[in-house]
């Protein structure tokens, strides 16, 4: 009863104007309620100068200073595009890895293990949210698949759930025709889980897929 | 394990520097880490430009056009020293309410159940943190209290831990020689909990402030 009473007032409260606003725009953060930006306002009052200027200015360089790649549709500096990953001529031009956003590209790249090029959806195709192949950075995969015959293989790393999936099937069936190779993450156990932690779909798949010894 | 080798790599990303540094900035934020840095960093890019453009000018106002109230020490705008509460002569001019910082002020102002004036210390007597009472606005509290002799009562809202104890016991011993009444916040059960979930020193302490009904 307590919470709830300092809970609605809460939308009444007077703060100076420089801090609610500052307040207000923590807030429009996602996961970020009114108390814990509250906090995050006071906590910046008492950052040095500097940082506060540096954060300041790193917002609007975010929103001027970068772009997409023109090629692959990654996130990249605006003075620097096609992206460095797509200027890389020592990788290997004959795989593109799909990926759903930028943030893949980069747990992709920091496994080291991959050497090929990316090509970044930027989206997912997902029809119960009104999303088409046209509205995701996918005609330029199309595009660049048919100027590139060098390309043998796409990776789809889409992730592993329904929107993931559907996506995954339209491009297969797309490119499957035209002699390209069309793969998927494996689905299975993440190394070092206990099996007993596992949900069901995720062990059938593992038991469909597993390998020999 | 391969949580363990994907943080480890975390650190040699290679993101853009626009959002590299947006990131970085986002790091330095009480309670969040790379991952939540990096999505919220993400999510800025989506924002609209004016809210960027508000967050951004909101960074650098709440370091510039803020200051601590001359007299009590609660965070105003620099425009507006002393603070609205301060200069608000239809207050109870008899009472000061010592709390630890703004926020304190605030949830006191939303029960709209007292009607006197603040004392905002910005932090407390540590001695664990070397923290002393010439180290926080304590001193400038003294003063008002010498100067305006229409002051009757302290009340200590300190927080209810080691620190905030210590402090309430300091002024207690400083001003009750002076004649002033100092009183503090009755320890007890939250309005509207369990008896079952209050710890034990809470519970006695509410066996010992017990009420007549």
């Amino acid at each position: 009863m307590f919470n709830a009473v300092r809970v609605r007032h809460f939308e009444n409260m007077q703060y100076p104007e420089p801090i609610a606003k500052l307040i207000d725009s923590y807030t429009k953060l996602p996961g970020i309620g009114p108390k814990t930006a509250t906090r995050l306002a006071f906590y910046t009052l008492g950052m040095n100068e500097e940082d506060v200027q540096d954060f300041s200015k790193a917002l609007i360089s975010a929103k001027t200073d970068l772009t997409f790649c023109s090629i692959c549709g990654n996130i990249t500096a605006t003075d620097s595009d096609p992206c460095v990953i797509c200027r890389d001529q020592s990788r290997d031009q004959s795989t593109i890895f799909v990926v759903e956003n930028s943030r893949d590209v980069m747990a992709m790249e920091n496994t080291r293990d991959y050497h090929g090029l990316y090509h970044v959806l930027n989206g997912v195709i997902s029809p119960s949210a009104g999303t088409g192949p046209e509205d995701i950075n996918l005609p330029s995969l199309i595009r660049r698949l048919s100027e590139h015959e060098e390309i043998k293989e796409v990776i789809v790393g889409t992730n592993a759930n329904a929107e993931g999936e559907a996506t995954a099937m339209y491009l297969a069936r797309l490119l499957k025709p035209a002699g390209i190779e069309v793969t998927r993450l494996a689905h299975g156990l993440a190394v070092g889980s206990d099996i007993d932690y596992a949900d069901e779909l995720t062990l059938i798949k593992a038991v469909q897929g597993r390998t020999k010894l």
